[in-house]
């Protein structure tokens, strides 16, 4: 029987991610789930409402962590450096959940149903993103602005770690960031002009 | 009765548009929009899968002049310049499709469910826009994150125009284009060195 609260969770997405990838999400129940966590259903059901719901527990952690760290960043700081800052204040927290996120990739990869829900779940916790920037008196639209491409960047970032994990979080970050500045500024011809 | 399936068409947009407006989404039925265009509800059900498909026509539309735009742009356009390009050729479009995407802006806003749909066909676009520039031999990483963050300058520069309509759509895009480079170069004070 898990020791706690806490225990009892993790042992419910670790359950629910080796099942998830070994049969596929659409074959597997919550009470298959909770009987390879060692627990009742009824305590899956009072830590999740569904089973789709396991895989996206860690988003709401980040959405907390990353809304704190912006708000916390000097006031100086432009809107992408709020965002960078944020960014490398959780790092640490998404290295070490690499277990759980690289499996997870693959489930949502394979399964339609779970992408849409990423979808969904993304552009809410870019709104928040969005609007914790407002928070700093950054103006509404250049907040979505910033939000938007800083998750793009963080979705980069992501991107380069999980296919080269050797360099860190942190170096993938700043890559990232560089990319998008790179994206905006083509150095090699005029193309102001260009346009009509 | 409507001359051709262009027009029914048109007339079936006008009619849902109207009754969305005046009495909402979730009570206005497919029937009740073709009455009101003068068609049968068969003739409806030819041309849109189901009432809420009747918003989203345009974004398909907006996708498939978007991707061609893309495509022709010069080859040595950097992937925010060829997308830059690609704005600027939909904006006479857009300009012309107000009438159409003002009312809806609103109705969408009114309707949680419809906002839902709003959010997995914007990021269907961006998917496309990101598949569009790989094609121009953009990484795709780097397409990804060029597509966000170009269709990111989009939403900017449209939610600017919508308010403010008397300078074009073709001057918000281009203080759009500037905000974002304003967002990833803050000119003021040192911030690298403060990151951890």
């Amino acid at each position: 029987m898990p020791r706690n609260k806490e225990d009892a969770r993790r042992r419910l997405v670790t359950a629910a991610l080796e099942l998830f990838g070994a049969s596929g999400f659409d074959q597997t129940t919550a009470a298959q789930i909770a009987a390879r966590a060692g627990v009742t259903e009824r305590t899956f059901f009072r830590h999740f409402p569904d089973k789709r719901e396991v895989l996206f527990v860690g988003q709401s952690i980040l959405g907390t962590a990353l809304s704190q760290a912006i708000v916390e960043a000097p006031p100086e700081c432009s809107p992408i450096a709020a965002l960078r800052r944020a960014f490398v204040s959780v790092a640490d927290m998404l290295e070490q959940n690499r277990q759980f996120s690289e499996p997870r990739r693959h489930i949502i990869a394979a399964t339609p149903a779970l992408q849409e829900r990423e979808v969904a779940k993304h552009a809410a916790l870019t709104q928040m993103v969005a609007e914790t920037l407002q928070k700093r008196g950054v103006e509404s639209r250049r907040a979505a602005l910033a939000a938007q491409a800083g998750m793009a960047v963080l979705s980069y970032a992501l991107n380069g770690w999980f296919a080269d994990p050797s360099s860190g979080l942190v170096h993938h970050l700043d890559r990232a960031f560089e990319e998008l500045q790179g994206l905006s500024s083509p150095p090699d011809h005029k193309w102001a002009p260009a346009f009509k």
